[in-house]
Order: structure tokens, then C-alpha cells, then sequence
């Protein structure tokens, strides 16, 4: 044992790690949002986790929460002092479609899953590095609406294939508010959707104050402000009504109204609640320029947002002069996944994959037992070997710390039958080792 | 479109990404992978990026490659000061077994496939994020030997089942190196392995130099660990007899050549020339304690390892004061799978993962397309549907630009027949969506 001294070994706080049976059921939950997404014919992307600050700051909002890289040792010409990691996979995927346009056939789907990091103080649902899963389409010139439908669904599929408890995934328009904004004869929209953003934080009436305080409108513009955000319904005709009641005109209100009605006719299958328009939804983001979602728990409506994204118009205009417009929408796996791991909702896996563990009698038969693994793992069976000989208690309770479901006795001599024992009955018979299934 | 400056999109040196076809083929490759491990009974572990540079420092020799963090706008009490990104997967483990130790059952066995960064020059092979596919096996107190042999199996079965072009892993054991050199009364064995270990770099008369003139040996001395160097064998009996005419006797020497010839002997069943004594493998690292491995490809000798491990009895117990001795090897992902892009030998899979893409014929209809398209899924079948009624031309070419294999004409009245294009024949027949497959 060494004589330095001891580094202490717990995880950085808002940088999770799991267990391994905790990890096995995050793995199962990876691999089966990317068979839904592939199942809907996007494809994978994974982009560099590392970004010129350039790039990064393209969307020109988030540069307080880069982390940006240095070395310790730096050399001439290094460059890591313009480098940092993502915070997002929207701005890496803009990026790399505008590097790889001529290669890409658009409409451009992909799904990307991968880690994003995030300077933030943490705290209960804010990780500093966590996983974000993303599908986004990109189009030149112009998205058809139909995605803005398509992708709501293909999450909702997610989250019900995962079995994440009762959410509600809720839907507005950018444009309905602007149009909304200016048919009241506000100015300053984008100053409106700012402040609407913080209805959440700071309540109805502190909303009040500031756009009457800040942003200059009247009492009567304010209330209007309020009572459009104030505008909840399950499908289009209850929005459309709402809204109407408001007695506020103008082209852009309907064409925002006509949009998010597509969208909720489109989606009108899905079982009631897990759709549902909010017209306080704003996305603080200034790139939105159309649909807008954000996805909570029904159950713990403090928790913050589960799924974001919308429409935009721009955000590749930053590195090709091209016009390509998108819409995406992004699980925040890690965020989800930590809260139902601390709600005591996830169950835990084995600690190992295995199907099977192999004894190892003796000595002498350590090599037929390997050969054993062998012959079970060319079936595609998944098997451990026990590491060396030793009383054959010992290797079956090590098979049930691991949580491995049978142990398998290859043959004390040559000649004789293999034998399994199911560590669940206890049972314990002879087997073939090239018919026996798990 | 926007008026801001451009910023070019293109990727930073060092950090690679692959375009839609070829990211298909390396997800297939880390599933594959993934697969392997599990037959083994590895599980899975993941570990947050950043660590502590503590913790990356106490294995006390890359740090000149470390990328630590900063945020640009730091707040009181941020940390991001002392984070670094990881450099390779081995640290972390350590650290994690040493979090988890009273949660983990041992031996435990992990595999672990997660980017890394090194704040090095690109070059060829060489890359400043890249992933790695790691296990180890890591036990209180003693490993048994069987696991020195296990794993260089099981990175056998991967790269044979990858179609990875021929390579060799060759073998060392340190405890021979060491009780070899105390054997020819060198004082200090370890300076020799360091300068031994540059072999392929300085050539023989580079290394003896450094010999004679840097560590203080004999020409004799210096001659006989060239000889040592020079000795590669394809099993033990050849090993044995190669060290043995050098005539040089220690307990230690005895003791690792048992070992190496274990290791040989267990693995005698793979195909000659995949596993290979080679006696010049030293891994400069200083915490390799018994065997040790480096794979190369055969074709290609100048390339660089493209796996590589060894044993290592005190990784963890820099952050634990328990004997914690472990066994590993790293597949160099990234590595392999660029150099055979960059030499041709990865064919792209296609841009999209659908089976088929279910054609839009009119508005009207585009309603029963999406349903068809639901059917189809709900078989598991991955199913593209085009985003709006156009020419069907136009639907069909965009079907042959994303690599899908089949087009569903949905009926353009209710009960007519549904209809399935081959794209590789060009035979269009009616097709049932309850039982078609691709």
C-alpha cells in the first residue's frame, strides 16, 4: 500500500455517477430512446465535445456557464485557451451541418445522445455534466410544420416506453404571442416574452410589476399579457376559443394560432394531458421563432423542465450563408433519471450481466470449465467464470452477491453430466450446454 | 439570414467526427463491443469526464496533458479551478472503486467506454478526444493470474469479431524485465526500463547509449538487456528457452517467467501470431507491476499501440488505504476506427437507419401515411415518413440519397391495396403492413 497521501475519492458535487446496477438500468434506458428515435429514421450524430468559444457563443446567451479548457503546461501555439465544452448539442449540430452541408440529404434528422456540461451551481435537478438526448431536423429553407408534430410524439413514445411517471408535455407558439403582443400595441415583444418567461419564478403579480415598471406597458396591456398566459387547453378548439375571448387581432396571432392548432390536431391521439397547450410557455431563448415546448412531472411541478425545444429559424446562419431552419426538442435524461433514482423509483439491475456463472471445481478442471464459458458464450449466453478453484459455496455466493441468476457445475470428471443450479429455486438439474437457455 | 460575422464551422484538430454512414458504423462497433464485455460478465461503469486534478494527479505522470477547466465568468467559491478533464479511464476506476468499496462485490469486473482527452499535438493516431474501451478487474489483497490471460481473450474475440485488420498483442511481464536486470546486477532496474521502453523510438544502439552512458551500465550489462529486448516467441516453451540461453538467473526472473508462460499457455488456442511473447514491451508507465500488453497492427508497425494494459498492484491506493491490485486493457477506439477510415477499409453504412420511408401521396392522405408508418413501428420496424405530399419522383429520390432500402406507397383511397418499392430491384408489388419485412 502506498505512502502518499490519500486523495479523497467521492464524486465532484453535479457530476453523477452510478452504481452498476443503477448504471445497467441507464444503459437499458440509452439503448431504448435510441431505438425509438431510430425507429422514426433519425439517425445518429455525435459532434466533438469540444467547441471553439467561438462557436460556442454564436447563440450569444450562455458564455457564463462554458467551461473553457486550459492546459497546465501550455506550449507555444497551443490553442486550448479558445477551446471549451459544450453546453448544449444544438450549437454543435448547427455546426456540423453547416460544415458537412454539400454531404448531408436534407430534410437533415438526427438523434445525438451524449454528455453536455454546464458551469452552474448545482443543485437538486442541475448537473454540472449530464446527459442530453436530442432530435432536431434541419431543412434548407424551410421545415414543414408536420415535424413540429412529429416530434412531440416520438417523445412521448420515449417517456412512456421508459415508464417515467405521469408528465405533461406543453406546447405554445412564439409567433401567437408576438402577433398577440402587438395586436395589443406593444412595442417591444421580445421585451414581453422575457418577461412572461419568468411567470414560473416570480408569479403573476411580479410579472405584473415588471411589465408595467420596466418594459412600459399599460395596466390594461399587462392584464391582457396575463390572461393569455393564463390560457391552458387540451386541444384546438379550447385554444382557438381562449384565445378568441381575448378579443385581440393581428395576421401573426393567427398565424401562431393556426400552427399550434396543427400541432395539437396532429397529436390529438395521445391520451389526454400529455399534450396540452400553455400559453405561458415562452422558452426564454431569443432563437425560438415559432412552436415552443417544455415537458414537466404532473407530480412535482417545481422540478423544472424534463424536455425543452422548439423552432428555429437561424441558429446555423451563424457559420454558412445558407437558410436553415429546424426544429428539435431535447430529453434531459440525466435530470430525469437522477430524480427517479432519488425518488426511489428506479430499481436497480444485477450488479452483473451475466446470465450464467461458471465454477471452477479444481485446479485440474479449471480448463474444462473455460472451455465450458466458451461453448455457452458462442450461443450468445452471457457468462462469467469463476476466477480460480475454491470451495464451491464461496463461488456460489459470490454468483448471488453479483445477482447472477445460475450456476453452472461443468463436469467434476470427464464423462459425466454439467449441471445448473437456478439460484432463484435452488434447484439444482442436469444440462446441456448446448441447449440450456436462462 | 443573419448579419453576423461567419464563423467557420469546421471541427478543431484532433477532435474527429464522422459524417451519418460512417458514425453507423461505429455505433455498430461500440455495440459489438459492448456485446463481447457482456459475455464475459463485464459490467457497465461510466464516470463523470471531469475529476478532480487531485485525483488525476495521483498516478503522477501526464499532467502536462491534463485539460483542466475554468469558467469564463467565475463566481465565489467556484471550483472549476481545480477540475480536470480525464486523460484515460484507468484513474477514474481506481477512484470509483475506492468511492464504492463497500458497494461493489469483488473481484469486480468492469468494462468502461467513455471519451478522454489529451492536450497533445494532433498527428497521425493521435487525437485530443477519443474514446476508449476498457476493462479491468480490480480485487482486495490479490488477482488471480487467470485474469492476465482472460482479458487479452476477450480483446482477442473483439477485434477478430470488429474484422480489425491483423495485429499482435504482444506480452511482457515486468516482474522478468526487473528480476532479469537485478540478475545482471544492475542496482537500478526501473531507469532501465524506462530507457528499454524507447526501443521503438531510438533504436538498439540508441538504447544502449543511454545504457552505458545515462544509467551507468556495463557494456556487457547494456548488451544483455538488448539481447533480453530482442527475444519475441509465439508460446512458452520458446520464451523459456530464448531467456534461458541468456544465462542470467534471479528469483524475480523465475517468477515473471512463470507468469508470462501461464499467460501464453492459457491463450496456446488462439491463432498464432495474435498473441506473441515479445520482450522489448516494457509500457514506461511506472505503475505496471507483472504482465503487460501493447497491440499493434501488422501492417502498419509505426502506428502506435492500439491496445494495451498490463497489472498494476496499487492504482486505487492512492485513495484508499486497502490493497487494491487490478488487471487491464484499453482498446484504442478511436485510433483503430479512424486509421481504417483514413485508409479506405470502412465501408458507410447507410445516412438513415429506416427500413423504409412511408411516402406522403397527398395531403388528404397523409394522415393514413403517418398511421401506416405507426403500424409499421409498432412491428419494431424503423419507418421514416416523408414530411409532405409531393411528387412522388421526388419522394423516391429521397429515399436512394438516405440509403433506404424500401418505399411504402400507403393506398390513395381506403381499401386499396398498400404498395412496397424494392429500391435495389425496382419491383413494386402490393405488401401487407402486419407482415411485410424489409
Amino acid at each position: 500500500m502506498s505512502d502518499v497521501p490519500i486523495v479523497r475519492p467521492v464524486p465532484i458535487s453535479g457530476f453523477p455517477e452510478w452504481l452498476p446496477g443503477v448504471r445497467a438500468v441507464e444503459q437499458n434506458w440509452l439503448d431504448r430512446i435510441r431505438a425509438t428515435f431510430e425507429r422514426y429514421g433519425f439517425c445518429s450524430v455525435e459532434t466533438p465535445s469540444v467547441e471553439s468559444l467561438d462557436v460556442l457563443a454564436a447563440k450569444g446567451e450562455t458564455s457564463q456557464e462554458v467551461y473553457a479548457l486550459r492546459r497546465l503546461q501550455a506550449e507555444t501555439g497551443d490553442d486550448s485557451g479558445r477551446l471549451g465544452l459544450h453546453f448544449d448539442l444544438t450549437v454543435p449540430f448547427a455546426r456540423y451541418v453547416a460544415a458537412h452541408f454539400n454531404e448531408l440529404a436534407f430534410p437533415f434528422r438526427r438523434y445525438q445522445i451524449q454528455r453536455v456540461w454546464r458551469g452552474e451551481r448545482p443543485q437538486e435537478g442541475r448537473f454540472r455534466e449530464f446527459t442530453q438526448c436530442d432530435i432536431d431536423v434541419i431543412n434548407v429553407d424551410q421545415v414543414p410544420l408536420y415535424f413540429d408534430a412529429e416530434l412531440p410524439r416520438i417523445v412521448h413514445e420515449v417517456l412512456t416506453d421508459l415508464g417515467v411517471p405521469a408528465w405533461t408535455l406543453n406546447v405554445n407558439n412564439r409567433k401567437l404571442l408576438q402577433g398577440f403582443y402587438e395586436g395589443l400595441g406593444i412595442d417591444d415583444p421580445v421585451a414581453v416574452i422575457r418577461v412572461a418567461d419568468k411567470l414560473d419564478k416570480i408569479g403573476a403579480d411580479g410579472v405584473e410589476k415588471l411589465l408595467v415598471g420596466t418594459v412600459g406597458l399599460s395596466a390594461t396591456q399587462a392584464r391582457a399579457v396575463l390572461d393569455l398566459a393564463a390560457v391552458k387547453a387540451d386541444g384546438s378548439a379550447g385554444v382557438i376559443e381562449a384565445v378568441g375571448r381575448l378579443g385581440v387581432k393581428s395576421d401573426l396571432l393567427s398565424e401562431g394560432l393556426d400552427e399550434l392548432s396543427f400541432v395539437l390536431d396532429e397529436l390529438a391521439d395521445l391520451p389526454a394531458g400529455s399534450v396540452v397547450a400553455d400559453l405561458s410557455i415562452a422558452r426564454g431563448l431569443d432563437y425560438y421563432t415559432g412552436t415552443v415546448y417544455e415537458a414537466k412531472f404532473v407530480d412535482w411541478p417545481g422540478f423544472g423542465s424534463i424536455c425543452s425545444g422548439g423552432r428555429y429559424d437561424d441558429l446555423a446562419g451563424s457559420f454558412i450563408r445558407r437558410s436553415l431552419p429546424g426544429v428539435g426538442i431535447s430529453i434531459g435524461l440525466t435530470r430525469i433519471f437522477a430524480k427517479l433514482v432519488a425518488e426511489g423509483l428506479i430499481t436497480p439491475g444485477p450488479a452483473s450481466p451475466a446470465d450464467v456463472l461458471v465454477v471452477i471445481p479444481s485446479d485440474e478442471r479449471r480448463r474444462a470449465a473455460v472451455a465450458t464459458a466458451a461453448r455457452l458464450r458462442a450461443r450468445g449466453l452471457k457468462v462469467e467464470t469463476y476466477h480460480q478453484a475454491d470451495k464451491l459455496a464461496k463461488q456460489i455466493r459470490y454468483a448471488s452477491r453479483k445477482g447472477i441468476g445460475a450456476v453452472w457445475f461443468p463436469p467434476f470428471e470427464d464423462g459425466r453430466d454439467h449441471e445448473v443450479k437456478d439460484m432463484a429455486t435452488g434447484d439444482q438439474a442436469p444440462a446441456d450446454p448446448e441447449t440450456w437457455t436462462p
